[in-house]
Parts: structure tokens; sequence; C-alpha cells
């Protein structure tokens, strides 16, 4: 019996024009039935939104030679719901997200809409990995990253991850010369410290702006941060049940609560 | 020395004017000095979102009987970010969020905007805890739901949870003499499974709305789907940190990759 072509969707959160999401459809193209579905527009910080109180948009676009392409009004997670109840028609072997144009690593991975496409597809138990560039300019080199995204695409689909269990995988800023290969990490303590900056709109009305600088409070080892700054793609297991077990623990001591 | 009064920041994801945060208001009125700063417009779904591409609005309110209050044009998460940057200057002592009109547990803890405001409060260090009813309606009782939010209010202020875990707190639809107590629970793998109603607008063009049903497929114990089911409020401890630790080990052996 011949095995089944496997079916990869790729979204991103930059947008369906973005060189990242191209990028990345270089990188899978040979290795199954590929098929484009994000956003029609850039949702860069959109976290895990999703589009309850309106309805959605969906186009088929040509985009992408010899790949069946649609552009969709909604979050990266909206494009992963939508491509599988009204494309697919069923579950893709393999998700992969990105590549996005900045960093996704640390605290960052809770804001990610390139993580949070891939977060989606991993809650339908869809094999999934997101890809980000620590790269954030539009005209980044995303050839070390299509590189490590065709090798993990590759690993996932012959042996793929427990369920409901993504990756979140980071590259630096390197050339073939300066790469180092893949470490597997922990999810860095280090975020963007944020502030705002106040201005007057021309009718006299305060307005802010959201400005910050990214900061390790992180003073252990093995976080994909560090790898990161050692010229190391990160690549760190994320789980989508968010529960702290010991703190269940700490709560029946210390609040004395019963649990279930 | 006399105590400091402690701060309470209260925002939602429902918006200023909504019932829900008016009883979580009431609830926590008497346990410090409360400023509430939240979004101008329902955002529920918003899940992490942030605002970075646009500015933000922030202005005062008299909406609470003297209580400091603003809106913000942006998500939960925004307020939070805004409340402690230009209102407080300074972390409060503990956030509260909600009182949600609607679920947050299982795994919809990741789609909630008022999750994702307890949360941001959680990354920087701050106490905090989501609320949310069962009762999604604009006129629910929320009698039950704020009498949980002032125990746990106050148990969070005498004695905080470690730092960076926050709390996931649901109400089950109960009158006083159906509520059966407080549950600690892990959160239960059960979700929306959605589809989309597809429609043609006036000029013949498609577009989609999202529609489900909850499903529970979570067959092990000690969930707080199960818990709520039974008349309970259900507690789930909430960390920041995705790392899936087992799945590190398994890409060692499995994969042949390197840990950091």
């Amino acid at each position: 019996m011949q095995k089944k072509i496997p079916v990869i969707l790729v979204t991103n959160d930059d947008g369906i024009t973005a060189p990242g999401i191209r990028a990345l459809v270089e990188a899978v193209r040979g290795l199954g039935r590929v098929v484009v579905v994000a956003p029609d527009s850039p949702q860069s910080g959109m976290g895990h939104a999703i589009t309850i109180g309106a309805p959605l948009r969906l186009d088929k676009v040509n985009v992408f030679d010899g790949i069946e392409s649609w552009q969709c009004s909604g979050t990266p997670a909206d494009c992963v719901k939508l491509a599988r109840d009204k494309i697919l028609h069923e579950k893709p072997d393999i998700c992969v997200s990105g590549i996005n144009h900045g960093a996704n690593h640390s605290i960052n991975v809770i804001y990610s809409g390139t993580m949070s496409a891939a977060m989606e597809a991993a809650i339908e138990g869809i094999p999934s990995i997101g890809f980000s560039s620590l790269d954030y300019k539009f005209d980044a080199d995303f050839s070390i990253a299509a590189q490590v995204a065709t090798d993990l695409t590759k690993r996932m689909l012959s042996t793929p991850l427990p369920e409901h269990i993504l990756l979140n995988v980071n590259i630096p800023v390197v050339t073939a010369d300066t790469y180092k290969g893949m470490k597997i990490c922990r999810q860095a303590y280090a975020k963007w410290d944020e502030q705002f900056d106040h201005r007057k709109d021309p009718r006299g009305r305060d307005y802010y702006w959201m400005v910050g600088k990214f900061v390790n409070r992180d003073t252990g080892t093995g976080t994909d941060v560090e790898a990161l700054k050692d010229g190391y793609a990160s690549v760190v297991p994320v789980t989508i049940d968010f529960t702290d077990r010991k703190t269940k623990e700490w709560l029946e001591r210390e609040w004395d609560l019963p649990s279930r």
C-alpha cells in the first residue's frame, strides 16, 4: 500500500505576503501537499485571540507558485480553525507557523500570534511547530531558519511529538559559518519591560504608545535566551496544560483548600 | 508601624460597564484601595493580545461610587500594563480580573481575555486571580461568585501564591443552597469544537461565523469541568512557564537532539 502524502498546513501572523511565510513554504514544499491559510494582514501581538463577535472572510489567492493558498480576515488561531473545517475538511498531518519576523522565545510565547496558531493546532491534536527568526527586518535572511524548518518538519512527520505538545523554535541571526545547531531548552523568564510614551493628539487628548526594553531576569541554566545568544536555534517543547501541579499541593497546605 | 493599605487593581474583558466587574469591585471594596482599569468595550476571546501597532486611549471615568476608575481602548493585557506604568506607578498588591460573564475553565483559559489580564499581572510578579461565572447572561446572579472573590482575595493578600503563579477560578450556576464550596483542580482537556456557518453577503461574497459545541474529552479525574458539574467552584493554579519538561527528555531520546 502506498503511503499517503502528508498534508502540511502553513500559517503565520505577519500576513500571507510576508517574506517569512514564503521562506517556510519553500522549506516544506518538498515534504507533502502544502496548503497555506494565513491572515490577510499583520497580526503580531494577537496572542491567542479568536474572532467570536464578527464574521470572517476567507478568499483563495495566488501567492505561491503551485501551492493552494487562502487569506483570512481573522487571527492566526482563526486561520487554523477555518483551514480544518472549510478547506482541508480533516486534520492536516502537521501545522507549521512562521517564519516570524522577530523573536518569540521566553515569555514572548504568550503574546505571539505565530505560536498561537501552532498552539491552536496542538489543541486540536495536530503536530505543530512555530518558527521565529530573531531577525525582525522585512528583508531578513531566512536561509538558516528555513534549513531548521525543513529538518524539524521532517522529524515531526516521521516521529510526531506526544499529543498536544508543540515546539517553539527560534533561530538566531547567524550565517552558515556561525550557526551552531539546535538545542532543546526551557522557556526563560525574560520579557519586555514596557512603559508608555505619553503624547497629546492635535485636539489635546492624551494617547499612549507602548515602548519597552527586553530584559532577561532568568538566572538559571538551560534557557532558550541563553542558547540563542550562543548561536544555537532554541527548541522548546510547549504544553497546552497550564496547570501548575506543585502549587496544587501548596494550596492544600497553605490555604487549607481541598483538592478535587 | 501601621500596615500599608493594599492596592487592588481590578480589570476584566467584558468592558468597564459589565455587571460582572461591578460585582467584583463590590466584593473587594472593603479589602484595600481599589483602582479599576478596564477596557472601554467588550474584549472576549482576545487571548493574550497586546496593542503594539496603534496608540492607546486611557480616560478617567466615574462608574463606581468612590472608586478611582479608568477606561482603556486596549486589550485586558494592555489595561494591566498601563495601570502599572501610568496610574499606579508601582505594582499593586493584587490584580483581580472578572467576574467574567461565561466560563473560562479547561482549554478556554488559553482564549480568555479575563485570564490574560490576570496572566499579565503574574508575568509582572503581581499576585493575581481571574474569576469567571458559568452564567454568561448579562443579568447573571454574581452573589456566590462575589463571595468566592472576597474569600480568595483575602487569602491572596495575606498569603500570596508562589511568584508568577496565578489562579483561574470558575463559579458554577448555583444558589447559596446548592453551592458546595471550592476545590483545587487541574485544567481539563475540554474545549469548544468549532465549525463555521457559511453565508453569502448581499453582494454574493462568502463569509463565515464561528459556531461550536463544548466537548469534554478528558477521561481523567480532578478536573475543573468535573468539579463545576458537581456544584463546586474550581480553583486551578496556572503557570506562565509553558515548557513541557517531560517532552524535553522525549526529544533527546526520540529525535536525538541535545539539551541545553
